[in-house]
């Protein structure tokens, strides 16, 4: 074999596809949907609409957001035995729990085994609507409790708060959740979207697809970054610890959870609209401690942003959710309910003109040799 | 952006990582594992000592042999909740049974959360004994049948042919079964075990990765080559009209199932061994006909055997379960049987020194653009 083959670990640098969903301009720390910077669409857009720009490429008109909206509502519908699933497995992981889910529904609605981009929409805002529905009932199941029925008056996010916690979220509170959907809600060939291209790749459908998506965002190094960081958090304890903590990591070599991406090496674009949620909600909740740890953090890391170590966007989401009240366990599940758009698209334009996803490895293995009968060995 | 990047579409001839498993050369028809040749492992050795090769490097002695059978052996048992789940999703496809039920011993057996190098070791061996115990279950329960205990005093295979028939298999049934494992064992960067890695790349645990494994097999492109054989013998009919429905493909530039292969230009090296089985359980059984068909397609692809277009290891596979009497959604959750060595040691090699695998779409998506308010749409 060839030795001077270029092996291109993690594929870093390689384009495998065009796509014309999301653009991240790493140097610069700038991301766009669709054209529309994620700025604006943090301030001044929803959820929903966020969902119907992703997947159809255009923000909607008013009558065309509510028939989409109406079309997610009417999802929100599980079948019996998906709860019987999530009883039987209640002690798992979240993570485990909702892919479990996931995957069954494939062999429970049979409309799943459709493809084609029209299966793929109607299929994919089905699973976009179920998926909150299943993180939402297992809290409650594993807890001894019966799960929330959705509430059609509320909105993704809202309705999401609803189910988990069985009261009406604040204003502030849906708000918060909604626009932490649109950070989350697409960021190209990420390695769960990648991975659900691979299946995609295969022909396969996408239920599928979808379950790959979150087994691999399951991955501490991908989506568990919320969780480290609010376990460092709570190990730092007090703000005039946070300069000796980082101090103590960096003469050890270890990373500092939260810092860093592989695209970005500005900061994360989205890092400062969960920012300012954190300062926001800790005032209001009479909890401003958290925030001020994680910005003694930010502010030992300064000297480290030249090589690229900048905040990402799950420094800021993970103390948002213990503001709340919500488990750890519960933080990656939420950011696959944001991944959820940007999943469903990046597999319907992987369906395009569709392709075996099908790199090389590099044998480095023992030559050829005779098979040694059992009695000679 | 720039537009002279270069797009490198299905990854086609990039190599990602080095691997010391298995060696495909393409160009002369050639696999082996391990520097053991495939037609040494097809003839002269079991499917036992072939996973204890691709997982630990080297063919075992008997005392190591033993001892990884008995492992192998005690891992035949699946907890009652998994009974329950393929139950109560029983009318799906056995891919999607399968893929759920594994996604559930994640959230079942707590050690699959482990991870490193010995946790996967176990955890492989546990999936490798539980995977046929779950397809075959799956089939007598849909059948309204109690699934049929494991025997420990059979083989892999024997005891996979048992547990899905409730009869003890001819040796020479077994044997088939035996080869045919051997055969589909690894086959280097191959899109699921691909997916797999890109699973593990984000530090996921051994059964995240199965899942995404299983999920991509599902494919049609990938795992379905056997079913979309068998379906085309059938269409054929007789022997007489293998030419003919050849031609009738080509003229319709539609692709002749079974044939051409991402990586093989030549015969693929394990299509021969099915083939000797196809012609000899047809003439044992008193149907000779579906190899003569077979054969008859062979005869009149010959002309585009110049451009690549020969025989894949799932042209005769097919064919082989169809004798004996097999439904045809079990084609693919055999080839997955097959596969989980190959896996396994796959993402145990990923994991080593391991790398978060993310590569680049290239947007080709609109300008940076205003944000619209609603109002003014």
């Amino acid at each position: 074999m060839s030795t001077d083959v270029k092996i291109n670990r993690g594929l870093k640098g390689i384009y495998f596809e065009r796509s014309g969903v999301s653009h991240i301009d790493g140097a610069k720390g700038e991301l766009s949907y669709r054209g529309y910077s994620i700025h604006d669409l943090a301030t001044r857009s929803t959820f929903e609409e966020v969902c119907y720009l992703l997947i159809f490429g255009d923000l909607p008109s008013a009558i065309e957001l509510a028939d989409f909206d109406a079309r997610l509502k009417t999802a929100r519908s599980l079948p019996p035995a998906i709860y019987d699933i999530i009883e039987s497995t209640k002690a798992g992981h979240p993570m485990d729990v909702l892919r479990t889910a996931v995957s069954a529904l494939a062999a429970l609605e049979p409309q799943s085994q459709n493809v084609g981009e029209d299966a793929f929409i109607e299929n994919g805002i089905r699973l976009t609507a179920q998926v909150p529905m299943i993180i939402a009932a297992h809290e409650h199941i594993r807890n001894g409790r019966a799960p929330v029925p959705a509430d059609p008056s509320l909105s993704h996010a809202a309705n999401w708060l609803y189910m988990l916690k069985g009261e009406l979220p604040s204003d502030d509170a849906a708000r918060l959740a909604d626009v932490d959907f649109i950070l989350h809600a697409e960021h190209g060939a990420n390695a769960s979207a990648f991975a659900a291209r691979v299946t995609v790749g295969t022909e396969a459908n996408l239920h599928g697809a979808m379950v790959t998506a979150l087994a691999t965002l399951a991955g501490p190094a991908h989506g568990g970054a919320a969780e480290d960081v609010m376990k460092m958090v709570q190990e730092i304890g007090t703000p005039d610890k946070a300069a000796a903590y980082v101090k103590a990591k960096r003469a050890a070599r270890e990373a500092v959870t939260g810092f860093g991406h592989r695209v970005y090496r500005a900061e994360d674009p989205r890092a400062r609209h969960m920012r300012e949620g954190v300062r926001k909600l800790g005032e209001e909740m009479g909890a401003p401690v958290w925030y001020e740890i994680l910005q003694g953090v930010v502010e030992a890391m300064k000297p480290y942003s030249r090589h690229g170590l900048n905040v990402n966007v799950d420094f800021y989401s993970g103390v948002i959710y213990q503001l709340h009240g919500i488990p750890m366990d519960l933080y990656v599940p939420i950011f696959a309910i944001g991944r959820m758009p940007g999943w469903v698209i990046q597999c319907i334009e992987q369906q395009r003109g569709n392709i075996l996803i099908r790199p090389l490895t590099l044998y480095n293995g023992p030559e050829l040799r005779d098979y040694v009968d059992m009695s000679d060995r």
